[in-house]
């Protein structure tokens, strides 16, 4: 196969490293894959993938290096033997881990002469290649915009910053964002669930309903930089009357409380601390300890 | 002013309520409207309304009446009084309460001969007139349909179902899950914030995960209604593994983790549960006590 596509290897075949090898060779990249375990490396094998025995022939394929193992030590002991392979290379690490650990990584990457970028995958496997998947990076904006149309096979590449420790930074939050919204609309579920609505009925009205939501996060984002908070449209207080409504509901059909009680509280604080007339946004100075 | 449109009365002019009638009067509908304190009736008078001085005489001059008020007891203070003027004409109640209340004022409401409907607004004051906005209703479908005309003056009308107590507990879910997410969406802010990343930088990327993470919720809905959770995509046990990164990543920069942590907790129960190979979706089984 001859392409002017990049070439690119692949470390790591897990259900996400295999999910971005097969979406490079989806777009005519040519890429090498290794697995610790190398029977992973066949069903790519079958696509067209090169897949190199060792991590030393992994590296030396391609410019470019994409790793995705199960954390940052298991990145270690797979690439320090090979270092003296790894410059005027750029290694993109989308292994989960903490911001300290990318800026290590960053540096320890430095040391041998390669670029790095630090990136957070915004979605399951079935995601990947998908131009709607946001994939998020972080480090020098130079190595972004050299390998952007390569990553652009993965998802739509979005650079946040410099600050190569972003990444994983939005990743824990994004994740965050997550779990606080699928829990809350798995309690919505229950408890309208206990009246015979399916979650199948329930779940279109609450996407909806999460529509007009992300309209209230772009108006209360300016408010917290601003630090200040006006409940010209719906205050605290009025919040603390409504979550009362949920509670009764929900105790009454026997549905677990520990989420809008907590949330309660965190109004109650918010309260206490002189932001009853102001509006939800205002619970970031309870957050912020 | 002649007018095609029905006549419609509002009773309670808070800031709802003032824009209940406004939306009304907007659209061309002869509007009628009271308020136990008075002063709240003359902007809308200037803008065409007729301002009623009694109860009795805003009942009797609309077949529609839209009540907007502090509470059930409020609204009944004031109905009792002139329930002989009730019959033939329909209350759509948008006061908000409990599915019992919902239930014993339809109840209530039939007994003087009056249709009725409950409902829930899904927006602040600023958001009401718009096509956008959904008004949540519940009770006959045939008097929702006889008066929808009318209520898409005041936002796209949505009928639940026929019983009556559907409006009010779709409103306690879904302000449950605007809580959950609202709450997610400042630790995750806090969170970045930390490093410096402001709201603003923060929020569209997170709206824009928003959007994934409704993909999830329509993915699960239907994993909720069979009781079975596959987690092909991502399982209990990855989101375990992943919470941690955020609860260090956000005690490092002293960011309160009560939100977190309490996932965890939900997440480990589910685990405990044997839910660890299943979906985030298996946490409804946990809520249900």
């Amino acid at each position: 196969m001859t392409t002017d596509r990049q070439a690119v290897t692949v470390l790591g075949l897990g259900r996400m490293g295999s999910a971005l090898a097969a979406a490079l060779l989806e777009r005519g990249h040519p890429t090498t894959v290794w697995n610790r375990s190398a029977a992973k490396a066949r069903p790519l094998a079958d696509r067209g993938a090169r897949a190199a025995t060792t991590p030393g022939e992994a590296v030396t394929a391609s410019p470019l290096i994409v790793a995705c193992v199960l954390d940052h030590d298991v990145l270690r002991t797979v690439l320090d033997p090979v270092t003296g392979s790894l410059a005027g290379r750029t290694l993109v690490n989308l292994t989960s881990g903490s911001p300290e650990q990318a800026r290590e990584a960053e540096k320890w990457a430095r040391a041998h002469g390669a670029d790095y970028l630090d990136g957070a995958i915004m979605t399951t496997p079935p995601g990947v290649g998908s131009p709607e998947t946001m994939f998020l990076y972080s480090g020098e904006r130079a190595v972004f915009d050299a390998h952007r149309p390569t990553l652009t096979a993965l998802g739509d590449p979005v650079h946040l910053g410099t600050d190569v420790g972003l990444a994983s930074l939005y990743d824990a939050a994004l994740l965050g964002l997550m779990w606080s919204t699928m829990t809350g609309w798995l309690h919505g579920t229950a408890v309208v669930g206990a009246e015979g609505t399916p979650a199948t009925g329930f779940t279109p009205v609450a996407i909806r309903w999460l529509t007009a939501v992300t309209g209230f996060l772009t108006t209360y984002a300016p408010q917290v930089d601003a630090g200040t908070y006006p409940g010209d449209d719906a205050t605290v207080d009025v919040q603390i009357a409504a979550v009362d409504h949920l509670l009764h509901a929900a105790e009454a059909r026997g549905v677990d409380n520990a989420l809008p009680e907590l949330m309660k509280s965190l109004m109650l604080q918010a309260k206490a601390a002189g932001h009853g007339s102001d509006s939800y946004a205002s619970l970031i100075e309870v957050l912020k300890k």
